[in-house]
């Protein structure tokens, strides 16, 4: 697959998010960046009309080029392109209401951007932050962006969400289920998987040996077996396994004191069991400057952590912080995997080196 | 019951804690703090030996009088006492290890200070910190401080542990149980006991009307009955309750960003539903600067948040900030506590009044 674009820049497929809130006037604002034009070309998927209004607020000028849908993409390009869809006029939006043509607007763009990068002619997707209650009206079965965009890239095998702010990461091994659901979907095998695609997402994001600590269940980490015992039979064990994998794995740890160890400096992750474990953390170290990252797809996805901010929408207020943090995080990802399809692709067309690598391991 | 020193500042039993680690200092440096000794009478429960050691190590000269055990305290005295068990040498404590006759030392003074306030000689009590590893090792069916001051006691009625960081309060409803444990200890009735209590208590700090925010227990709060029906079932209902009773509450908020709203000043107090909850925000804020209240005795109990610091033991380098903050609170209680008292006493010497009271309601 010969993704890049001709200057060796990875395309950023970026799907306006939605329009009632803060997301136009931010990706008007992170086009106009000089650093993330430079790390990545962009196609922009939405509503050139949309864009040109976040432009106004924004109080940027981009010199973006737009296109019409299809023939979409030409990877052979070096030009930053706006892919037209002309599915929103800017002056039906309410600003400040989730609205059913928001969620469809940016369910359509987010869905284009994603087959861009399923077929190959996109790098890595991001997208400015969805309503959930808008694409709800336009979905009623629209669950969150994992499982949505599992469907549409036909992913079977397990994706998870990873929060990002600044170096630290958090993973957890459930998410949007009920608490008193935790422990029964707490298994050493659930915790390993999510231990192993944790350190893989890291390493295709240039940490070379991820130092990851694990967050036990029970308050003071189940203090020895009074108060719960799955630290001692699903957790430990669980790193144990992956210590034995060759993970830089450690726990498991108080939830109440893993994340000011990491925040000092001992780990680059902490592995959460559960969504508010990882979440109080993230959110009081002021994870709104932060981004998510959707791992365990064939290419990087990443958002900004903060929603649509519908209080200050239209203002031109908006911080493009964490937006910009995402492009960047995602093109880094994506150069990355290049560099690795390269070499892999070189190793191919020399077995030798194949047979060798396979006879040093 | 006529406590109180003739002065009219509240008598503080103020217990040593473990050995080996920073209780030694830390109860020289608070007894040598003018602030603290202007608002309290110390009475002091311990080895002179032990103390003294500490004084040295904290580099603070104190001129507290030495008494011995019985007759203990002369409530009519103005001076500030200390009761010497001569209960531990100083010469066979290993700094920086949890041991038996630690625990024992630590034991004999809290039980001590404990029986000074429940027999109406004391109005307060406070302790440095305990090793929780010490305590075992010398009562191995030790649990918590709230177990065993309510066996003390004599409690029967419920108690609470409740953080406290500045002027944010932290309360919960559950504590030290398994995490698998905690949905179904969450009842409309468990949960109005806890907000009732949090009010109280506070109230009884100087509080006019908390303003206390209640967690829900799923993520996003259980996303309207998506993740969880727990909000909608219990917590709820006894906000609503709380409502009634003329609690100044609301919630349930998302927990992993009610920390956030409360920070920012919008909440005196967050009441959670686990202990990690509650834990994780508050450590992150910086808890160990803050005290530790068993609310529900008759008298309040304050301690520093932080524990032993065996790393930093017998350098003279702890702070004494959360134990300051402790014996404050302390005296700070139990001065309202005496007003209302003398307030109550004059009422019930004119019928009349009450009375009239009863009328106003």
């Amino acid at each position: 697959m010969d993704v890049g674009s001709r200057d060796g820049k990875p395309v950023i497929a970026l799907a306006m998010g939605d329009p009632a809130g803060i997301s136009p006037e931010l990706t008007a604002k992170v086009v106009a960046l000089d650093d993330v034009r430079d790390a990545a070309r962009l196609v922009v998927v939405g509503d050139r009309r949309v864009f040109d209004e976040g432009a106004r607020i924004a109080r940027v000028k981009t010199d973006i080029k737009t296109v019409v849908p299809d023939p979409a993409v030409a990877p052979n390009d070096k030009e930053h392109f706006f892919i037209d869809f002309g599915n929103l006029d800017p002056t039906s939006v309410s600003r400040g209401v989730a609205a059913r043509r928001g969620g469809e607007f940016a369910l359509e763009n987010y869905r284009h951007a994603l087959g861009l990068a399923r077929d190959g002619r996109a790098d890595a997707v991001c997208f400015t932050p969805f309503n959930k209650k808008a694409m709800r009206l336009a979905l009623p079965s629209y669950d969150d962006e994992i499982a949505f965009s599992a469907e549409v890239v036909g992913l079977e095998s397990p994706a998870s969400e990873f929060n990002i702010l600044d170096r630290l990461w958090n993973a957890r091994v459930t998410s949007h289920i009920s608490l008193a659901e935790v422990p029964a979907r707490l298994t050493k095998e659930s915790i390993s998987r999510a231990l192993r695609l944790t350190d893989a997402c890291m390493r295709s994001a240039g940490f070379a040996r991820p130092r990851i600590a694990v967050a036990g269940l029970n308050p003071h980490a189940g203090d020895g077996g009074n108060f719960g015992r799955e630290e001692i039979d699903v957790i430990a064990p669980a790193v144990e396994a992956g210590k034995r994998d060759g993970i830089c794995v450690e726990g498991p740890f108080p939830a109440d004191t893993v994340f000011l160890r990491a925040k000092s400096g001992a780990f680059d992750a902490v592995l959460t069991m559960y969504h508010d474990q990882g979440q109080i953390a993230m959110k009081l170290m002021g994870f709104d400057r932060g981004v998510t990252l959707l791992g365990g797809f064939p290419f990087p996805i990443c958002t900004p952590a903060h929603g649509t901010a519908y209080d200050i929408a239209g203002q031109g207020t908006a911080s493009v912080g964490a937006t910009r943090a995402a492009l960047l995080l995602a093109a880094e990802m994506a150069m990355r995997k290049a560099r690795r399809s390269l070499v892999s692709a070189a190793n191919e067309r020399r077995p030798g080196a194949v047979a060798a690598r396979g006879r040093g391991q």
